[in-house]
């Protein structure tokens, strides 16, 4: 008895499972590239057990505690902590047997897939998870974790990941990723520099950070000049500690290319914290092209993350704070917000910007002609809700026509839960070799050809993309 | 010889089809739960014959004289009423033989799927319906309809319908619904609120409506605070009817949160008549928040039916009234627009709000990231142009990866075509087998899950959410 | 050996491919109908050589040469010409063998099956374009241009084409469809009316534009009733021409219904050049109503091309002009936009408006439901970008179940690549019968009535749409 069928994701009609399968094996092996991620590089530094399965696998995970909150579970009683300090339910196997129970809404998801996955190719289990087998589950996994074979270190190493990048602010002292490297580890984990809580005027102490950035530079933020040069700096510092992308996290798309006194002057509008909602996001337009003229400079890898109205339910962010499963997607006009910035960048040859979306509906009508077009362009795998056997075979459907395979830049896991990410990089190594499967059974590509994009989107366009 | 496949709608490939086959087979007999629709009480009240095939099938059928209209051939040649009272076809042999004559201008649509399973499972037909079938097909039926076996309540019970929702306006007496109750006999229909006129200010009549419905419910209309006490009332008086739900049929989905001072002052504005587009827009995003606070207290379901842009042919509005197949869909916002009634009731775990869309591009995108995250709300069926096979397979496609099954409320059939509800049930249940098929089939399912999964589809989750 | 599989595009699955195998043969060598596109007629009225396989092939062709730009090799390296007459890359084999270096770009997209389609069915090549053959593709290629039977005509007869519309300018004098209709020549290219640059004020030259409109057909065209009484000169004379069509390509579907008097003194204002975005954009959208309005008058079928944000690189348009692949799609409402003029003429049944969308969302939300309702109207094909496998795809799944088949216009390939021209045509038909071989194996359409759809959409509508 398994969890997870050996030929799952492949089509169903023999011939193209054949191959599909065919093209899968070449590619199933293959290490792992993990370009962007939300992994803590404190796993990596102290290599110290994961505390137990509820906190592996349900309290960090708004996959999983938004779709029991969903179903009338109440985030306390998960033991998501309150923003408040008050009481939450603290025993773990209290936790994990309420997750246990509500298993069965998870079906038809990506989340069920990558949970079972894990369940039986890290864990070793094969009987499914319910309310009867909650305890025999929690007390395996607890068990396992206590293993040296499950430290963070040896996963890492049983995951073959080649390299993983994680993502941290601008102010980080990055003292995690300085203990890997002193450490003498082979693991490879680098740093992504991630500036919206410098960048965004409506970021939580947005006034504070510009201060505190200026006293980490030793340059003077009070002004555009100074502001910028932190910037600079800031970059270094973290390309020195393995970085070779920055993330911008924005709500829109939104760019512009004021000219530097104008932009100057919105800095001082927006620092002084008396700017409109519009000022705000004129600034965070400015600086993404700003950012990608330090790109320019500097070679980091740019890459847009837009469209999420975070913290929807103004209950929930009261009372629990960010990330609680409470972003929702918005539409996100491309075409016209890019404008700005590829009127300055677009055309450089040697710029890579890659851009994340949120709303399906540009794919095709915005992304892929861009991506097309434009030489600094390239579109990141889907994203949150679609990183998915759905999400992504309508990502291949509606932009291999237009911009074809090469201006695409292989997976992301974007995964804050660290042992999914083996079950994400297979699903996507799936799911592209599905589609490639059915061009080649359509006569639509050669198989030869097949298996050389099957390595690409699965190893080479990653490396690529992110220089790694 | 036939007219419907008994495989029809379940997936071309064997093996998959086998799998559809047999969760087909488990689900398609269930009674039929039929939570929303718009077909005439008085059917059943009054159980006397159909008049004819035109009057059953063609004239009061948008989805049918709309397409014929598009090839050509004008409403009152389909016997459409005028709203001037002018002459139009009255020979329904005649407006049959011009169905009959374009019946190949649906092919590929399901208006021809709902129309050949009547045809045939209703009338026991088994030939083509053609230009030379017309007159014997317009026989065959009107002979039939004079049999006691084809009155209103035998085909009820006929069709295994457990429940029936019909649709009345807030100012209706339900006296219908009473007579129904009243005879003794066993088919149960229920009312729905829907109270369009008195919440709409832009519906025809709006003011007087208001006077008319202070006078129902002995409540002094012309406050907001007796304005909301007569809708208590009236919601009272549909529950004892049966309802369990209320209806709220908008050009888009905003809500608002407005303080009772203002939304006082906001609704003396639009009972004078005197308010702005924009106000009167606000006001029945008002009154969404207002309806669901009632909701939490007398726990009616609420349904949003959003997205329809009216009347879109001032032509055929001035020559034939509403509701003549010239209502056409536009882009909504769902995101934003719920969020003021969202952080009123959003979180709570016992009311139940289904969303209906004509934009299908929110599903992914919005609709299920909010429906799997919210408890309050559930995503109602693909609605009116989307009740369709690819509409349905688009719906599961682009929801369950994010919300799952169990954030969707079963199937509504939300027709005023009788005849055509075992055929619309049908589709739906060897739609949502086929999806289900297919995730089995790649390894996304366990087969014993999607049985249990289709019967909830096909028969649990419309009655949970509706309370039924 | 050959470069394209016999069965491609056709169903993986047997049983479907059987019945689209079925369907394509009784199809696939039915004449050509080109409504609609960009070939150059001086080819055939000239009937002289085709320079160079690299002037055939890349440098006119827009989806070639920007899919290499957006891989980092520049326009002046692929012989594209600069607008300030600078130097670009002259040798043709020097531009073929670049193109050949690049050929894998093109997996899985449209173009790759039309170029591969045109090497092997019109060039007899089977092996494939790589770096290695390009030299031997390069003189193949140029010695088959030489012969007779690759002059203009003779492919033309090769191809097929029944009738060949090409699209002129309101001012062009159309002197090569005059010397065609002299020579005797027995192939049908017919003219197209295209007015934008009489119609759009921010076009380049509007003012002059105007003055020459006046001069050519001796109207008064400082006065609003001289320029509409030009444009009926004009229609007439293009309709000698064999023209049975107009062409409107605008940024969007905005139409207005001005009163006379506000409609004059519109066009004075944007005929200064002192006009606003805002009225530039009204003004077209006024024009679109007049062109209805005399399509009702001399017959001549309306194509609206619209969407389509142009020149969207600054850098690239100063640099190389229009049509150079900076094309970007956008977001395009039709439903509001469409309103005033279908108000005007939609009702009208001898009127036939076509409507070409590069925002698919549209096609189920908008499109379906308003050519399913009105009968001036009728869906054009998947355009640009969507002209494709996918494409097709998409589109017949989100329009057929609301508008059926018999409201869409047939197929256009809308090339400037005459060799492509086979085929594209050849993609529709194995698309629409794969789409059809799905609706016959689930029951949805019977085989006979899917072979006369098929034929309808090869043949039939296209014809009928355009009165050819």
């Amino acid at each position: 008895m398994t969890l997870t069928d050996p030929d799952r994701l492949l089509p169903a009609e023999p011939a193209q499972r054949a191959i599909a399968r065919q093209l899968y094996d070449r590619v199933a092996d293959l290490p792992i590239i993990s370009p962007h991620g939300h992994c803590d590089p404190r796993w990596f530094a102290e290599n110290t057990r994961f505390p137990d399965p509820a906190a592996l696998f349900v309290v960090p995970d708004h996959y999983v505690f938004r779709m029991l909150v969903s179903q009338g579970v109440r985030l306390e009683e998960l033991g998501v902590p309150r923003t408040d300090g008050g009481a939450v339910e603290a025993d773990p196997r209290v936790i994990w047997r309420r997750f246990a129970e509500h298993y069965h809404l998870f079906r038809g998801t990506p989340s069920a897939m990558w949970l079972d996955h894990s369940f039986e190719h890290v864990f070793g289990l094969t009987e499914r998870l319910t309310a009867d087998t909650a305890d025999a589950y929690y007390d395996h996994i607890d068990a396992k974790l206590g293993e040296a074979g499950f430290l963070p270190r040896a996963l890492f190493e049983r995951f073959n990941l080649e390299v993983l990048a994680t993502t941290e602010g601008a102010l980080d002292d990055l003292k995690w990723h300085k203990q890997i490297a002193d450490s003498g580890w082979s693991g490879r984990v680098v740093t992504t520099y991630r500036p919206d809580a410098v960048v965004d005027p409506e970021f939580e102490g947005f006034a504070e950070n510009l201060e505190t950035f200026g006293a980490l530079t030793g340059e003077d933020t009070t002004t555009w000049e100074g502001y910028l040069a932190a910037h600079r700096l800031r970059r270094q510092f973290f390309k020195a500690h393995g970085a070779t992308a920055s993330d911008h996290g924005h709500p829109t798309a939104r760019t512009e290319n004021l000219s530097q006194p104008e932009a100057a002057a919105l800095y001082q509008k927006v620092r002084s914290g008396d700017c409109t909602a519009e000022e705000a996001d004129a600034f965070r337009g400015q600086m993404l092209t700003e950012m990608a003229r330090m790109s320019q400079d500097d070679g980091l890898t740019m890459q847009i993350h837009a469209g999420s109205r975070r913290n929807h339910s103004a209950q929930v962010f009261a009372g629990f704070g960010r990330d609680k499963g409470f972003d929702i997607p918005g539409r996100t006009d491309w075409v016209g917000a890019l404008k700005p910035m590829l009127d300055v960048v677009g055309m450089d040859r040697d710029l890579c910007i890659i851009l994340f979306t949120l709303d399906e509906t540009v794919y095709g009508r915005e992304l892929a002609p861009l991506a097309g077009a434009y030489p600094a362009l390239k579109l990141g795998p889907p994203w949150w809700f679609f990183d998915s056997p759905e999400g992504i075979k309508r990502f291949r459907e509606t932009t291999t026509e237009t911009c074809g395979f090469y201006n695409t830049a292989g997976f992301n896991d974007d995964t804050r839960a660290f042992c999914s990410i083996p079950a994400r990089h297979d699903v996507s190594r799936r799911s592209d070799c599905a589609y490639l499967a059915g061009l080649v059974a359509t006569g639509r590509l050669r198989l030869e050809d097949a298996h050389e994009v099957a390595h690409d989107l699965t190893y080479r366009l990653a490396k690529d993309a992110y220089r790694l």
